[in-house]
């Protein structure tokens, strides 16, 4: 099976070094605005060529999008335009409502499959690419019905591929999940960095003093805003609904503090505590 | 050198660990109101025996208290009231004014030298220490100039030993670093915790969906209450004062969003990025 992946960074990189490992493939185009990412990954093996839209698409069986959200929704229609009823498409989209609306009524819907490997890091571009990195994890596939049954069954066949296991929802109920598992803990993250850097003048100081709890707390505060705020823009909604909760539960902490109510500040870390339960099970 | 560890537990169980693999020591006494924990020390050979305070302390050149900083408090003035000349004291806790305040006038002040290492997990107990947790990270010696030389030069070398790099500070800046850079990440996270359990009723959701991402940001929140209520307890006006500064934060993203700003997102997600090259520098 021929495959072209539309954007070679880290994800696009990942499933590329899966999938060839795997054997899945033994031809991938990779298509890129960057050319460094491109030149990257025909160093890294990762690509076996780089071509350009139309051409990579004609030769691929399989076209995997693996871009940010904003641009997922411009490209998608143009991609769907060019391929036949043998070839499938995915995304790898971190929200789904927008995307699966962007296409909704394109002649070739059917050929669309809308996936979200539920994995990812703060870095970016081919070179933090590896191969075992979506191992174990959830890869879900959204509003499977509205994809043609080969379609879908070649990329349930991916999904097993990358040794992910396959979870369906509708695109509505994944954009809610996302946003209170996922989308959230990044705006956590943010905002954490932000206050450290805000408070914390010397920055000498906070690298020598960032125990492993700190790093991997503000870890997410590395990624970057041309992935995630068209994923924010685009969920606008369920993000928000979680950050004023998320809010409300931080203003918990503070009276319980103001007030010096510690039994009450016991009884909210315990039950922050649930969530080793359900996390090492 | 006999060494009493008050507290075998994560942190007094990894030194314990350490400093026998480096050789500095040759023999532990374990003292712990918890004999389970005592009984794992023995098996895991973090300690060599288990003694009641006076004969541990009677019998050991360095005393270790590696317990929660408000057991801390009340502990260290009657260590001190058994120390001779030729002893030394030193605690590991998280926060410094409050246990210094407390011996101030002790007339053995000069045998307690007032430590803490930057390195916890949310693991507690001996089953989880690690000898080379400390390994790289900043270990703070406070209030140095109201320690007796020998004494402080004692735990410079057991800083040392425990690959740590010595950093020296009073212990008011102490307290006040350690809430914008390590108080504040475990609130924020158990807050995260709290906001995910109140907002995703499908336990089952989240463990399928749970990335590294959530993962990472929330690891902290499984730290226990009985170490974390009494650090934030006696670090109350500073934890108070990052944490108004972190709502603040969590409000622009949520103007950001409400405004659909999506420029000044951009510009509070980079901002945020710059915690990268300062930790990964």
């Amino acid at each position: 099976m021929k495959i072209s992946i539309i954007g070679v960074g880290l994800i696009g990189g990942s499933i590329a070094l899966k999938l060839k490992q795997k054997g899945i493939t033994e031809y991938i185009y990779g298509i890129d605005n960057n050319s460094i990412h491109l030149e990257e990954g025909l160093d890294l093996n990762i690509i076996d060529e780089k071509a350009n839209l139309e051409d990579g698409i004609k030769n691929s069986d399989l076209i995997i999008l693996a871009i940010p959200v904003d641009t997922t929704r411009t490209l998608l229609p143009k991609v769907l335009d060019l391929v036949s009823d043998n070839q499938t498409v995915m995304d790898c989209g971190s929200t789904k409502s927008g995307i699966v609306e962007m296409v909704r009524n394109h002649p070739k819907r059917s050929r669309y499959v809308a996936f979200h490997p539920m994995w990812g890091t703060e870095n970016n571009g081919p070179k933090s690419a590896i191969a075992e990195s979506f191992s174990g994890k959830a890869g879900v596939i959204c509003n499977k019905e509205e994809s043609a049954k080969d379609a879908f069954t070649l990329v349930e066949k991916i999904v097993y591929a990358l040794d992910m296991h396959p979870i369906y929802m509708n695109a509505k109920d994944h954009d809610i999940h996302t946003a209170y598992i996922s989308h959230i803990s990044h705006i956590t993250s943010y905002a954490l960095a932000n206050t450290v850097l805000e408070k914390e003048r010397e920055e000498e100081t906070i690298f020598q003093l960032a125990s492993s709890g700190f790093s991997s707390t503000v870890r997410l505060a590395k990624s970057h805003p041309e992935m995630w705020v068209p994923i924010f823009k685009q969920n606008k909604e369920n993000v928000l609904d979680v950050l004023n909760e998320h809010i409300s539960q931080l203003r918990k902490f503070k009276s319980a503090l103001e007030k010096e109510n510690y039994e009450y500040l016991g009884e909210l870390i315990s039950n922050a505590n649930k969530i080793r339960e359900i996390l090492d099970k």
